[in-house]
């Protein structure tokens, strides 16, 4: 049971987890330096704990006291009741969502620990964009993928963004770094996957309805844009082809990945 | 040959169609009103001329002339050159894409109109999301549906950031209104159409993988959320599933959308 604590000092060192969160570049590299990151909202803070994350602090304004009655009751970790105007001063931002928890990151498991028992992986490279991330691990979560791969260029998943994008599904999902990039791909065959590259363009070994066939299935999504590298498209055992209309380039990279992870589990 | 000419001051009413561009209410209800919309960047802008849409004028910074240095060839309609942040008083952001142009709206079709020949359909409710509307029009155009029929409550299609989000699929989707709904969903069904509603929870008849089998498809979509409201699913004539994996609430409506545009067409 933790005893909620009134704070109305922005500079004051209990609220130093949530300050500047609108400063991307910054919490980028402050979060997994200071081996934290932030759960908004009731329902990402409790997926969080539901994962087993432990709790560093919580940041509420007085309403969120009731709905949260329960999660303070059972936790040790300091809770601090912040007028709404200072929690904006201190995150940057109005926080609608009124709670906010700092949570601490477990150490990653492996490639080898996360492909261990699993048949169906999603390996992304260069995913930059947080809110791309977090729709892809949500269609990961309720299509039933077994884990992700990240080439070490794709953005933290426990970022902000990502998370809420995610509806909390990055703490579900298990997923790891593929480090050295794209050597490590070599790994992922060792373990009995077929590699196949999902690419709009160049020369396709079969539509994406066929890789349900298969036993263990790796589906690579590069960036929205500019696709895989072609380094990656090299290291792919099958280049796997989403049938588009006549004449339009693309689909966004949520939207494919979420038919490839639909295809690979059901044709 | 349009010739470009320099405006210096932000009240200059040559640049009231682009006032207050980040004003999402009052933009709203301004550009049906007005019959413009406001396409976004070099590739918008072109895809909205290719699809015929009038331009009314232009709104360029300086490193732009040379880019667009053929559609103002071909256009009558006045450019406007302005500084960078003039570009940013008037409209209210920083614009990254550097152009603007301000379009003339077509009469919409009716739903009669946009069925007559189709095959595949996407029947939208409540989406009032301009990112989920845009995402769902651009995977609408890749997977090859034939129209988008929207309930009265739906977004606007050409508002800026779903025309964005499109990347200018709004153009090239014949889309209409359902008026009123769900009375008028009649009308879709004595067209030939079997109505589809997708639904995560309640009682299901197949899962979506089987609607390929079907002649005539109109597949429903509710909100974010919420999903299809108890009137619409009462209107469908069957119920259809996306398989999920265990304990999960549901997809984003986007990849929900994508993965039911690509089932419908490809199984």
């Amino acid at each position: 049971m933790s005893e909620p604590s009134t704070v109305t000092d922005a500079a004051d060192p209990r609220l130093s987890d949530y300050t500047d969160l609108t400063d991307v570049e910054l919490r980028r590299r402050r979060e997994p330096a200071e081996g934290l990151f932030i759960a908004e909202g009731e329902k990402v803070i409790r997926r969080a704990l539901a994962a087993g994350f432990r709790m560093r602090s919580m940041l509420l304004t007085a309403k969120w006291l009731g709905v949260m009655g329960d999660v303070i009751a059972e936790t040790d970790a300091p809770v601090h009741l912040v007028e709404p105007a200072l929690a904006e001063r201190v995150t940057g931002y109005h926080v609608h969502r009124g709670a906010l928890a700092s949570m601490e990151r477990k150490p990653l498991p492996s490639a080898a620990e996360v492909l261990d028992g699993a048949r169906r992986v999603a390996v992304l490279e260069g995913l930059v964009d947080h809110t791309n991330l977090g729709a892809i691990f949500r269609s990961a979560a309720a299509l039933g993928m077994d884990a992700v791969l990240l080439s070490p260029d794709c953005a933290d998943p426990l970022y902000r963004r990502a998370v809420k994008t995610s509806m909390g599904a990055v703490f579900s999902v298990p997923y790891a770094r593929l480090d050295p990039w794209p050597d490590s791909l070599a790994a992922v065959r060792e373990a009995g996957f077929e590699l196949l590259a999902l690419t709009p363009s160049g020369a396709e070994d079969f539509t994406v309805a066929k890789s349900h066939l298969l036993d263990k299935a790796a589906l690579m999504l590069g960036a929205e844009g500019d696709g895989l590298t072609p380094k990656a498209l090299a290291a792919a055992d099958q280049r796997v082809r989403i049938p588009m209309a006549h004449g339009i380039d693309s689909l966004n990279v949520g939207a494919a990945a979420a038919i490839a992870f639909y295809a690979v589990n059901h044709g």
